[in-house]
């Protein structure tokens, strides 16, 4: 706008985590220029972010010297509402009811802003600069604390009538399931999340006899690495919660593909990273319960750590023109 | 086309039913012409199909008169393919496998055709003519003898990426549920449809001690609208039957809710004429499944027996640029 100098033009991207906030500098092409982390302090204010932010913001400027502009901003958040701007009703954040994200980080850096959900954002990042550039029709399952999902539909963001398209961590498993944050009973991410595995794991401690490293954890210090350590060595309580978490989510993304018709799903977030022992059984349970029409057409790809890497959804958000 | 006499252009719209086919006249304003119904033959040849789909279409411009001007067809058929233009692996036909719909019609007619399932096509007549005129974002469930749906987003058919997006007649249920048609067990259409609530009659007249007329009715001979009339009555067996298959659809409903993020659900077919003791359980299940950001945002209407005229549907088909 106006500038003569040839800057190299850049995205500044923010993923806003429940627990670390990852902010980034990202050209057209997915070269991340620079990056830094901070606590995210969702328990504190909204207005200590902003003030972290704005001096985060500084740090990284100054780190990349002075031959970047940056013309916009994307962000990731959770419960956050392209259409609206702001982050809604969400659960493990105290910074009140509905947070006016895009309005007070526009005001901040005197910059547009485009906002959405971590999980819409991902399946962008994921089209722009990821696995699935060459797709036009895919769901991206974060399978993390909870379960978030963002699916493209025709090479576009599918949003829904109020930006709230995509909650697959609340269709149901079992109405007699297990107590989900939302209120509700036996949603997906109850199971199919590294929450819903150590649930799964705990249950099994009781049930099964077997041997296990794992007996010798609490359910507070066990984590989704641990499980999958375990399982990749031969754990039998492992590898069966790897199987029951594969049945259920595989089972649930058959009823994904008979909405869709997708071409493939991209599993990322921390449970993904255990590999195989979760890939197949999930491929196994989703061909089982496809309707004849799907079978052996969806492709399930796990995301590379260098395809997911937090700040390029966001920045997608803003490079590509959404929706 | 170089026609100079101003005839009233209309679409020919063929609805190809297991049983019967409808075919129609439609203008671009959902004005139907003429209409005509014959039986469709499905278990004998497809060249049967198409003579008398000649002879039939010969009679209905004869009634029309010198009036009209066909510029396409509209078709909506089971199992249909946007895309490839023909009927796939149709279980209720005995046509072959997959069948040149599009190619073999505009082939006899000399005239462009557009052809989609038979539950896309209602959907986008519900968009053009019917009742979600104002809506953006909706599903439209046919629930006669199996469960068709059809999906519009963003104003546009939900098509994946084969063009087989919305087969929600076989989202599963129960994994140790009812025996389909389609192979699996316990898809959604084997309870929530007329041959699925006939199911349901029967284990409960199994299950139950009441008197109800239906124990008069052979299972063959019961029909979704005897059913129906004795829910209306009061019969205990009828309504607890509505009861159970309303449960059943509603907490599904509330799955596509958390896929789709719909304006609206479209109730249409034999099973919802039923009106109120289907419609009832349906909302209260689908608000007690839906996650806390849907609730009370997604309406649930039944088609009325003029906006559900089975020919709108292929006729917007064509009228509509679709996708």
């Amino acid at each position: 706008m106006g500038t003569i100098t040839r800057k190299r033009e850049v995205v500044l991207a923010l993923d806003i985590g429940g627990t670390y906030t990852k902010i980034g500098l990202v050209d057209k092409n997915g070269n991340i220029i620079g990056k830094r982390v901070f606590n995210t302090g969702s328990k504190n204010s909204f207005q200590g972010f902003v003030l972290n932010l704005e001096e985060e913001v500084g740090l990284l400027k100054a780190a990349s010297g002075n031959m970047v502009k940056i013309i916009g901003i994307g962000i990731g958040a959770p419960n956050a509402n392209f259409y609206t701007g702001q982050m809604e009703h969400p659960p493990n954040f105290k910074w009140g009811d509905t947070i006016p994200i895009s309005d007070t980080i526009s005001s901040l850096f005197k910059l547009p802003v485009v906002l959405a959900n971590d999980a819409n954002a991902a399946a962008l990042g994921e089209y722009k600069y990821g696995m699935a550039k060459e797709l036009k029709h895919f769901v991206v399952l974060t399978l993390g604390t909870g379960l978030g999902s963002g699916m493209v539909v025709d090479g576009k963001l599918l949003l829904g009538a109020n930006g709230m398209a995509g909650e697959l961590g609340h269709v149901n498993v079992d109405p007699e399931g297990r107590s989900c944050n939302c209120g509700l009973k036996g949603c997906l991410e109850t199971y199919a999340s590294v929450t819903g595995i150590k649930r799964t794991v705990f249950e099994l401690l009781g049930e099964l006899k077997e041997e296990s490293i794992l007996r010798k954890v609490s359910f507070d210090k066990m984590t989704g690495e641990m499980i999958a350590e375990q399982a990749i060595k031969g754990d039998v309580i492992a590898l069966r919660a790897f199987e029951i978490t594969g049945e259920i989510l595989g089972s649930k993304m058959a009823d994904t593909v008979a909405h869709l018709d997708p071409q493939a799903f991209i599993l990322t977030g921390g449970l993904s990273k255990a590999g195989n022992v979760l890939l197949k059984p999930v491929v196994e349970h989703m061909e089982a319960n496809l309707f004849g029409a799907y079978k052996g057409k969806v492709k399930v790809y796990l995301s590379t750590s260098e395809s997911a890497d937090a700040v390029l959804g966001p920045a997608a958000l803003f490079w590509q023109d959404v929706p």
